[in-house]
């Protein structure tokens, strides 16, 4: 998903709780201001590649958000912050009017981290003061958008610590944005394949909030098939580049063939071979240390993962195979909330592990619309539709997801060469 | 298709008629020389852009491949003609070693014409000599890869023909391939459309050749839907010029948008507005002519295809909708055989009219594997599967495409971006 | 001259009273931090082209020098700061190991600005440590690399405003750098023409310290010439502009109108036209204010000087008419250290006016060699000779070149179509 | 000198010998003919690089040149042979209207060699007929422009066989211009140094024609100096490759060591080493072929001369001390009329050898203008002018310029990192 990327919710109104509503917009407000709390203002500037916004822009972009489309629309009194900031903080909806540069995002060392966090605050106040003014019950356009705008900024906080640590990387010393030595030693649970019956099913959003690109909920034909009880390891990981993965033409799709010799590739995204020794690390938002070979792969683009399951003799799920199977399972995981910053070895239990949290999954399903799908109308119409060409579905979450944000029927979408992202797999085969 | 896709024989073995196989394989290259014969030397030599190879290099890499995959390893006594051509004309094949870079075709002015038709004499020689030998009923190898070699060789007359379309482009000059003077002032038949049912419906290849990606044969679900009768028209894409079709941002994927913005495209490939007059005229294989609003609309990319229909309320049919609706029509239209070099009003009758001919069209299906699908081993096991990714399906053929070489279940794919082949529309949508 | 240039003393060794080299160390250190004084964290951590280097990057660089060159090799018991700094810090030094890449400076969030503040520190203390044991009258290494050292810095004080003016000229806010309003309203003094014989004259550095680019001093054969009395000033420039300037080829080199036609020149670097008026505001360390049509044309390329010559029936001077002509002048002006941050009018009296200060005076001479120059051996070699193909020669000093940092025989060099320096022109004619 | 500049006469008019003049006409319309002839159509057509024009474009503006300037100005009936041709054959005269982009020249299959072959005769009619009607003794513009067409062919005589050259090389076959074997086995005669005097000398163009560029003749001033008696040859080129000088950065200018390590550079452009041997060979206009350590090494670019002549404890000459060296030396030697099409060792004799032909020598100089010098009013005063920026001097021609080209005032240039003609270098010392 573009690093801007916003959720509209399908289908029709909402009925919303206001106290709640309150609460969960302080409550993510909150959040995001945290996330920013262990950076120096140095950290929150820079851009280190276009993918990958400044964590200053993170935190005005979301605030520039209810500004434009909740306060100014709403809340008659309302004086905007700067009026610069319209210009500087879209991200790119056409629909809300020029914009600044994407790829000189980080040319703007003014407004300074604090001038943010009074725009910030500037902007809770307002919000606090209208959200106060709505009914008990609110199902109305403010509570759609407030959560919309909730829905949102979650993202960006996933996008703050995703763009952070591909800033990090990019210095020799290898910061770290945690001091917290990550648990290692666990063994990962075996490998084992969970079946599924075919025949008509049906995918898409049912009830709650959800992102327009979720629904229409519709019938899909599944051939019996079998999903593997967890994501794929370092361990398994390790084991495909010991093979030659990385040099053998026949496991790659010519896209990703090309792009694995022009970008020099020969492990994810992060990994680095100590000098001499021949053992890999992987930086991380731990810094920079040893491979848990129990731990999800981590940083791989669909381009690999597409190569490990055609090395493995399997296949990637398709989307829907991975909805139905996520029937009945709780949205919950290794997400953000917890704190590990990093994803860990998928531990006990029967049946499928590991689909919520931990690593986002590749499927084979390339993003469109499922049918009948229309973008809404207007500037948040260019929500999710517009990107429906060119990228490929993730499903389930990462271990910087956060805690609440993602369910059965989320559908997130990178282009096939990207790997920035906690992204991973999971191997899936015909019954 | 990359410019030198091919196919391979899906399922098993076939079993054919030796002579009837020598006889095709003879006229193919005839075909194929005859479609040169107005160029000069000069004409065949150069590389106008990475996607477009010269005509020198079609007329030797076709010659190649049966020298590489069947004369080589079949015919004891083959001597190749050159060894320098194993690595010239090779064009992707990993499997069979290393090649000239794609991009440096346009370099090399020798071999001559003149060297090359001897190349092709050669050849042609020593497979005349194989075929003889086969039994009556040949059930073997050679006969399949001379059947893949004959299929292969005509997806490159259409090359030839898209290739130096865009070459003699980029001449001031405007040359024309064809002095002929195409007929105009037929009017398209109204634009009408026709239902189809939803339910599980089967798509994929049945019998008789086909590429490996055109199966393995199975179900789908589809939903009722409506195909427009005809292709869309280059008067309706005026329309949607004149209506600002090309600078409404929310008509547009996001990448596509990019690309309009970035390529500063306003007319779909070819055409030109005449100085002062406001009218609107297009190059093609009988050089610059005036715009006939009643033939199908060409050279436009998926970008532009989806651009149009939303435009239009519309949208482009799936691959499924467009080969399920195609049942019981015969594979023929307004394809190379007739000479025209260039697509012609849909005329007459009820039902789905240009369905094979005139222009491919545009689906909205990336183009990936169907269930179950497995590419071939060995180095013509690249001709299809490698190519899954970032592509879309384009069915039916176009006014360039080899009599008899498409069918239903036929899938041709490029990237979204891609506008110099023969393509273009048609409508759908939900019932 | 690049970011990082650096100049060798050249010929034999100096004598230097040590209080007096100990003070200008002091004093040179703390003007750098002054000139930082006025930023947020923010501002100096941000690359906005590879030839623009972050404030914070300057900080440490001029420290990394003394600590290399100095304190490594001279001071037996200093300990690093850091020992990553030795990477990080290096600017182009191939005799100095390995280095970061300069484009990738601004990716270096750490160190901080408060880190890097203290390593300046621990440097200045060393250093101080260092110097008081020098003998009263240092005639040595330590000394002659330290006053190179001060030198070095003091180009680094001129790019550390250069390269936040460029910074700041990217941020649609229009951040100024000094909050005061420059005077403006005084005219200049009226263009004259002061005349110089020809003959045999000398060239080239005579006695103090100088960088090795500056000798040996030779004969140089001159026809007898005149100068301007004064630079180009902004309002001949409107003239220059009006009359289509930036429009006809035949006043421009051929690389010149390639790069007018490719970046789109219309005016110098920083201006901008204010909507629908038709005025021009320039860009620059007050933030964007009304041209002063006075004051001397800045931030123009060589190759802009070299047409503006031409469109004016002139001509450049060549490096050693400029220095023959500056005999006998004092060299002091309009420099970093009168605080006005930009060029200013010429004022009163007689001769040549604003030879030093106010802007860079761009030659018509290529930056090469003196007959019988060789670069000293080792690292700081490095300086000045590979530098000596494809650029021009620049005389003078600007509004920010510090104080005392020029004089009569100071090359400065860049590409023909750099102009983010204060570099601007003045005319010459044969006699 | 860029593939199409051309001269002008510099100084006043020239008195010319009709006859002879129309003969000259004749022979070098002939010999750019007689130099096509080995070449196929399709050789004819390709532009492997920006710099490098099809043969069929240097056959067609050459022809152009003289229509241009001369037929349609001044012979009142003629009848211009396509009107498309002012367009696509105009190089870079920006006063002659808007052309054919350059890097799109190899993209021009039409006009084709024939076409192209009776436009030349159809200009060659016309001019023969104008210059019959020219006074015995002409002294007019036309007899001028003549001289101008004639001496502008001959440059492109020369561009014919370098582009040429870079063509073939591109080519793995390795395709030859000359079917003659080279003689090798000379050894060349060992290295001396020849001492000149120094003080007031004078040089540029004295009488007969000349380009703009070489004027206006004026007084230089010269220390003491030696120059080598012959130019450098393989054999110390390849004492300077094993003494590491590809790899050692302090022999190289910054932008040379750039080049050196973006490009790869390990040798002279046209080595290639054959596998497992550790031999060098050179392609060349006989194609490939071993190293001869007695011929002056070629296809060097500027850095290579440079960092050579500093590794050898030496440096290049200035232009003035070579023109100043060649005085009382014939303009003659290894040309293109000795159809060697290679540079050879040098042969007996006391004092300069090679001084013209084999290979043009790089010198110190870059190229600007001599004091004094304007460039003439209109489209021909764009002939050299307008390059003086960027590129450096090289003097005395090379085995493939056509005899007569050359004087000892004839200054060529080209950008320091053009390796494509056939350059060497001769070394120089300060006496």
């Amino acid at each position: 998903m573009p690093d801007d990327a916003q959720p509209l919710p399908q289908g029709g109104s909402l009925s919303y709780a206001t106290a709640e509503l309150a609460r969960r917009f302080r409550q993510t407000r909150a959040q995001t201001t945290a996330l920013a709390e262990p950076l120096a203002p140095e950290d929150q500037v820079v851009q280190p590649m276009d993918d990958a916004s400044p964590t200053k822009w993170h935190l005005a972009h979301t605030t520039w958000f209810y500004e434009t489309f909740i306060l100014t629309p709403f809340a008659p009194d309302y004086e905007p912050f700067d009026p610069h900031y319209a210009y500087l903080f879209n991200s790119y909806y056409e629909g809300a009017g020029e914009r600044h540069p994407r790829p000189h995002r980080g040319l703007l060392t003014r407004p300074t981290v604090a001038e943010i966090s009074a725009y910030r605050a500037h902007v809770d106040r307002a919000m606090a003061g209208l959200l106060e003014k709505l009914p008990e019950q609110a199902n109305a356009d403010i509570a759609t958008l407030t959560e919309l705008g909730i829905n949102h900024e979650q993202q960006h906080q996933e996008l703050i610590m995703t763009d952070l640590l591909y800033l990090f990387s990019c210095n020799p010393m290898s910061p770290a944005y945690s001091s917290d030595t990550p648990d290692t030693g666990d063994a990962a649970i075996p490998l084992d394949w969970i079946s599924f019956d075919g025949g008509i099913r049906q995918i898409g959003h049912q009830a709650g909030f959800a992102y327009d690109n979720e629904g229409p909920r519709h019938d899909v034909l599944l051939q019996p098939y079998r999903l593997a009880n967890r994501a794929v390891t370092n361990g398994e990981w390790l084991e495909f580049m010991a093979d030659g993965g990385y040099g053998q033409h026949d496991l790659w799709l010519s896209d990703g063939w090309a792009t694995v010799q022009r970008e020099n590739w020969q492990a994810p995204l992060y990994w680095q071979r100590a000098e001499g020794e021949g053992a890999w690390r992987a930086f991380g938002l731990h810094g920079l240390i040893d491979i848990d070979p129990a731990a999800p792969v981590r940083h791989i683009s669909y381009y690999e993962a597409d190569a490990f399951a055609r090395w493995a003799g399997k296949r990637l799920p398709t989307e829907a195979e991975w909805e139905v199977a996520s029937e009945g399972i709780a949205p919950e995981g290794n997400s953000l909330g917890t704190g590990t910053f990093a994803p860990k070895p998928a531990q006990g239990g029967e049946g499928l592990r590991q689909m919520f949290g931990d690593v986002w999954e590749w499927t084979a399903s390339p993003y469109v619309g499922y049918p009948g799908f229309r973008a809404p109308e207007g500037a948040v119409g260019e929500y999710n539709g517009k990107f429906m060409s060119g990228q490929m579905v993730l499903r389930g979450g990462s271990c910087v997801t956060p805690e609440g944000h993602v369910r059965a029927s989320y559908r997130n979408f990178f282009y096939p060469h990207q790997r920035w992202q906690f992204a991973g797999l999971r191997l899936a085969e015909d019954a």
